[in-house]
């Protein structure tokens, strides 16, 4: 179930190459790819689940409310990571010329769906 | 002459509250506020500037390219930090209703301009 709705979120956004269901503790839960592009999305969120720990402590910490969603542009993708819970996350790997506002689009909307089928 | 690039990215940026230009030592060049807004925005930006380094070795680690742009997104406000070079990067803040897409445009428009301020 979770699958499907990965799926419609990397098929649905312009340039989309991945996305995974993991938790903060870096184990994936679900992921949908539609290319072979030379990325292991799943390392690169392992990776950047502890970055997302200190960047949600910090915003505790500094009174900036909770962390809801959090992009990351680099010269060859664009990630899109938005907070599902506090044990959960989602995130999304674009081509770096897809497109980022439908991908941050979809993100919202799925992620209720996403909530609700964990719980 | 910093602080006036930085002036023009708030201020042009609907919802902009300030931007601070800093070094990844965690110590700031130059900032400029719009509002008494409650929020210590070099104390976030020090707080952050670990994290940016933690991200950019992890996507150099990982082959994903030098990184280019950073957003988070919490339930108060809208950081949207842009890398110069390999020693500087500017932050901008923003309300969480403001016009984050004219944010990036300004914060990527006015980047050369700060880069060749920095040389």
């Amino acid at each position: 179930m979770f699958s499907k709705i990965l799926q419609r979120v990397v098929e649905e956004t312009g340039g989309g190459i991945g996305a995974v269901l993991m938790g903060y503790d870096g184990i994936a839960i679900d992921q949908y790819f539609s290319s072979d592009e030379e990325i292991d999305l799943q390392m690169v969120v392992v990776e950047y689940s502890n970055v997302l720990k200190e960047i949600r402590r910090t915003a505790e910490i500094l009174s900036l409310g909770d962390m809801e969603e959090i992009s990351i542009r680099t010269e060859r993708f664009v990630f899109v990571i938005r907070m599902l819970n506090v044990d959960y996350f989602v995130a999304l790997v674009i081509k770096r010329d897809g497109n980022f506002g439908k991908g941050r689009y979809m993100m919202t909307r799925e992620s209720s769906n996403l909530i609700e089928a964990l719980s």
